[in-house]
């Protein structure tokens, strides 16, 4: 039997922990299709999501090198987010999921009746 | 701007967000990797998962269609757990997300210092 502990495959364990949650999937979404986007954009583009969680959000996949943040030493201070070559890299993946989730989505609500 | 709020494409949004969490994903792998698995195997294959958390996690794939449980007859009783063709489906687009945590972990983690 194959396993997968922590200490064999821990860095994709991690990587992909990171990148699994609703937010992170929404935000890269958005970045994808709208390009260079400011906060207030990806807060009104995503919704409901809430200034800590969108903050929160992007600091981590501005550490992974996925989103980069650019600031603009202007009065008042204009800052941009967009999608890194590391995050344009891992958008046809998370599009074959987004699609796969748009096929499925009927069948699974209707499974969980 | 295009949005992808809840209202928009809120089953997508809700389908990814129980499939994005680490332990659906390493249950996921673990089944397509090992076959049919019973509840003890899934733990030993994944390691660190408690007994709870792979109980919940089972659950809400199974609720979704994506794996089958089996339980039989007998005495001790016997469960096991496989994927189902929904489950199967979905596998392609996991197998290219972990395919491509394993090529950028080591620039990620090394992005992160």
């Amino acid at each position: 039997m194959q396993n997968f502990h922590r200490d064999g495959i821990c860095p994709i364990r991690d990587v992909l922990s990171r990148l699994g949650d609703k937010w992170s999937l929404l935000v890269l979404v958005s970045l994808q299709t709208n390009g260079v986007m400011r906060f207030g954009d990806l807060q009104r583009s995503i919704g409901d999501v809430s200034q800590r969680m969108l903050t929160v959000t992007l600091r981590t996949l501005e550490a992974d090198g996925i989103v980069e943040r650019k600031a603009y030493a202007e009065v008042p201070p204009r800052v941009e987010y967009r999608l890194t070559d590391r995050g344009r890299s891992l958008m046809p993946c998370l599009n074959g999921l987004v699609e796969w989730a748009q096929r499925h989505a009927d069948g699974i609500l209707e499974n969980r009746k």
